[in-house]
C-alpha cells in the first residue's frame, strides 16, 4: 500500500486541477504522473499527457490501487508525485512566520490566502505539521506551488537570517490594535499555534499587534486571523 | 442507531466544552444531557450535573452507544441534545447574509468570527447546508449559541423584511474595493456560495464590494473573505 509519510522526500498532488497547477507552475518538481484507468480520453487527458511530456516525467496509467491508497475519492483521476523542496526566502519580500502550526487544513488555507495577498515567503518554526502533506497541498488549492517555504528549528534562527524585517507578532496580550499599526516593510507577520497562540515572550519581539474581538469568543481561528493580518498589510497594488 | 438528520427538530452539541457553553448560554434550548459512563466523577462532572439541574433537563449516564453513534471520538464525554430554533433577526443590528452556503465547517467558522466581531444576526438563503448540524455547531465552538439565525427561501424575502439595511454584496466582479467602502449601518454583508460566489445580479444590489487579491488564486476562501469583511465593518468598540 502506498501511504504518504512525513519523512518521505516526495509528496502527492491529488486531483486533476491540482496536478495541472503543479505541472504548469513547478514542473521541475514533478517526479511522475499517475492517470486513473477510469479517466476518459478527453481534452483533460490530452492536457495531462502534454504537460507530463513537457515536464519529462513518466506517466503511469494502469495503477488503480494508488488512487484508492492515496485519495479514496472516486472522482480523483490524476495524481502527481512531486519532490518536497524547501527554499531560501527572499530578503526583500514580506514573510509570514508560523510558529508551531498543527493543523494541515489551516496551513493550506493560510498558504492560499498568502498567495492571494502577494506574501510569497513562508517561514515555519518547528515543531510543526507537515507543509507538504497531501491534505495541505489540497487545501492550498495549488498556492503551495507559488509560495517559498523554509523550515527553522527556532524563531531565533529565522530572526538572525532576516535582521531587516519589521516583526509583527499577533497576540491577544498585545496592546496595539492592527488598525493602528505603523506598518513597515519588508514585514514578517508572526502567528502562533492554533490552540495556544504565541509564547508570551513574543511580547518583546518587534511590534506585537492585536486584532480586537468581543468576549463571545476566546480567539479568532488561526486562518481567519492570518487572513485579516494579510489583508491589512497587503500593498493592494494588484 | 442514533443519527442526526437535517429534518430532525433537535440537534446535538458534542463534547464537554460545547455542552457547557450551551447550558450556560441557551439552557432553554437544552432537551437532555448524556454523560459518558467513562466520564470521571470530577469537578467537570459536578458542573455538568448542576447545569443540567438549572436547565431542568434529564441526565442520561448509561448510554454509551450514543457516544459511538454521534461522535466516534474517544474523548467525547458529554452530549447535549438541543432544540433547533430560528429567530427573528434584530432590525437595528448588523447582519451577515449567506447565500447558499454549502460547507458545514466553513459555516461554523463564519459564525465564530461573526460573534467575535459582534455581528449577532445571520440570515441564510436556502438552499443551504444545515446550520444546526453537529459539525457546524462544533466548528462554531459554541458561537452558534450567541448568534440569531433566520432562514429565507429567497434573498428578496430577506430584503423585504429589512428595508433599512445598507447592503454590501461581496463579489469578484465588484468595482469598489473594501478599503474604499462608504460604510453605513446597520449593514448586511452578503456572501455567496463557496464554489460559485454570488449570482451576477447582485451587482444591482446595494454597494457591491471587492476584496482585491492577486491572480495567484481564483478567490479567497469563503470564511477568510467573510472574516476580512467583518473585521473591516466591525465597530471596534469591544
Amino acid at each position: 500500500m502506498v501511504k504518504y509519510r512525513k519523512e518521505d522526500s516526495t509528496s502527492y498532488a491529488l486531483g486533476t486541477t491540482l496536478v495541472i497547477e503543479l505541472l504548469k507552475r513547478r514542473k521541475e518538481r514533478a517526479v511522475r504522473l499517475y492517470i486513473s484507468p477510469k479517466q476518459n480520453k478527453d481534452s483533460t487527458y490530452e492536457t495531462l499527457l502534454s504537460l507530463a511530456k513537457e515536464a519529462k516525467i513518466p506517466v503511469i496509467q494502469n495503477n488503480e490501487k494508488i488512487f484508492k491508497d492515496l485519495s479514496g475519492k472516486d472522482n480523483c483521476m490524476a495524481i502527481c508525485e512531486f519532490k518536497k523542496i524547501t527554499e531560501t526566502l527572499e530578503e526583500n519580500e514580506n514573510h509570514v512566520c508560523l510558529v508551531n502550526p498543527s493543523n494541515l487544513g489551516n496551513l493550506g488555507t493560510i498558504i492560499r490566502c498568502m498567495a492571494g495577498f502577494h506574501f510569497l515567503s513562508l517561514a515555519i518554526i518547528r515543531p510543526a505539521c507537515d507543509v507538504f502533506d497531501p491534505k495541505t497541498v489540497r487545501a492550498s488549492m495549488g498556492a503551495l506551488f507559488d509560495v517559498k517555504v523554509a523550515l527553522y528549528d527556532s524563531f531565533e534562527d529565522y530572526r538572525k537570517e532576516f535582521p531587516n524585517h519589521a516583526l509583527y507578532p499577533f497576540m491577544l496580550q498585545a496592546k496595539t490594535p492592527l488598525k493602528k499599526a505603523n506598518k513597515r516593510y519588508p514585514a514578517t507577520l508572526i502567528m502562533g499555534n492554533e490552540a495556544t497562540g504565541l509564547p508570551r515572550d513574543f511580547l518583546n519581539v518587534g511590534t506585537p499587534l492585536l486584532i480586537p474581538h468581543t468576549d463571545f469568543i476566546d480567539s479568532l481561528n488561526l486562518d481567519n486571523a492570518t487572513a485579516i493580518a494579510l489583508y491589512e498589510f497587503a500593498a493592494e497594488t494588484f
